[in-house]
């Protein structure tokens, strides 16, 4: 495996495999690797010749105040995590080399991400779709992997891959969870232990809901609120948002059906945890390509 | 030459040609194409194993009240054009195949799209780096020609494929004129005779001011206002701006150099047109690859 921090350079390799005939997959992460990644890598790893890992703790997606300076960061094991999962190239640029001092040019999509995370982080998905459009050109991948935790995220860049044209396959991992069913994130890294055990009230939650819908529920108020009795009975939770939407939209719902999303995010003391799923999900497999289950 | 509509089977000839290792040339244009029209094709046609040339006419870059409606089109005779000038592939595609309903992704260039035509123009250069952005994933070229009469245009969308990391060379190519200095242009078209005739003092304005700054003028309060004096001598010519700027960043400048850059924008009757000048750049050959004269 080879760590490549140039930009340019990257991209020079990437032409070549791609004049050469190979295909490329590319899974974005801000690294502090862990195995959901790995899960996103050995998808990758399934669907090209040359699989490209890109580490980089992008500054445009964190608004004033949110956590890049406290973002975790493990670039060492991280190259060693992508070295044994195979990787072929590690991507590691710095800052000054993405962005140039008087960088100028913003990708936005302006509609999916003005609700649920855009409302409470509304630089963030700006910030995204830049750096993830700059990735997509350095690394000039056949395939992309995203996980399905970070819901709004994939829709965003499916949404950006279709409308600026990029001849890119955009998929979506699904979740891999702790044991006691929390959704695996970099920033979990952050919780203290009795944080840590709370967190995992977030999947339950939505597990509770998911149960239920199964029963027949279908009215998404009575749901949401049934999300939030579940979640304020923690007084170490500060609901950001429950929202009962369009799987594909990101709209509210007047009422559940296969492509309805439970989407949450809630903040354990100075951490942000996001979470989801698609509750009918289950009872119409045909209907949607995600399960975040 | 092949005629191709769709943006999807237009990127399938682009990635098979670039696997099959042929270098592209893209020429974007609004049609109607024209003499200067030729001199980018011809420039493609030496840098490329592959030309296309796309005719649309973008309408998210004109805005409300501008003149989409009325902008000239002549697609068979632009298509006659191109076959004859050896263009491979003429890229034509509708609107409805370019912009989904939801369309939402817009990439914008914040800093130099600002001044010039961006005052009085605000939605326009949103406009032309979203289309371009999507030309360059179409067309997937090497090479991209732009004309240097839209001069804040060309800085934009280097600016643009600098900071979004496009693998594509910008080509500025100079300015062609008519055989009285007015440049070229496809909204030429739309000016009466006696407004055709009045045009030319926007050429004659700015070759008035190189011929001060030849003789030693520098200071840019003495040349704006020469410039103004010039073109007010009209009243057909209604003046949207007249600015003197660093060629690069397009910013006011205090003394005139060998990167300022004269723009100017006018109205004539309903139809708008602008021009620019390096008028020290002859003096200073090395010191910018862009003349327009």
């Amino acid at each position: 495996m080879q760590i490549v921090e140039s930009p340019s350079e990257m991209q020079s390799y990437a032409l070549g495999f791609r004049s050469g005939g190979r295909s490329i997959a590319l899974v974005p992460t801000m690294g502090f690797l862990h195995a959901a990644h790995l899960s996103l890598l050995r998808l990758a790893r399934e669907r090209a010749d040359i699989v490209v890992v890109s580490v980089f703790v992008n500054p445009t997606q964190f608004g004033p105040g949110e956590d890049f300076d406290n973002y975790p960061r493990a670039f060492e094991r991280d190259a060693e995590v992508c070295r044994k999962a195979g990787a072929d190239i590690l991507f590691h640029p710095s800052a000054d080399t993405m962005y140039a001092n008087d960088h100028s040019v913003v990708v936005e999509e302006t509609s999916l991400s003005r609700t649920l995370c855009g409302l409470s982080r509304p630089e963030h998905f700006a910030g995204v779709t830049t750096v993830v459009a700059k990735l997509f050109n350095i690394v000039q991948p056949h395939v992309a992997v995203f996980g399905a935790k970070d819901a709004q995220q994939a829709r965003v860049i499916q949404r950006m891959t279709r409308d600026l044209n990029f001849p890119i396959e955009i998929i979506v991992a699904p979740t891999v969870r702790e044991e006691d069913g929390l959704a695996m994130s970099s920033r979990n890294a952050l919780l203290t232990p009795p944080q840590r055990a709370e967190a995992s009230r977030i999947r339950q939650a939505l597990l509770s809901a998911k149960a239920l819908i199964d029963q027949g529920e279908r009215d998404p108020e009575i749901i949401r609120r049934h999300v939030l009795g579940h979640l304020n009975e923690s007084p170490e939770l500060e609901i950001d948002y429950v929202d009962i939407v369009d799987g594909e939209r990101l709209r509210p719902v007047e009422r559940i059906d296969a492509l309805t999303l439970i989407a949450v995010a809630v903040r354990i003391g100075d951490t942000r945890l996001i979470d989801n799923i698609m509750p009918a999900c289950d009872a119409f497999p045909d209907s949607s390509r995600q399960s975040s289950t």
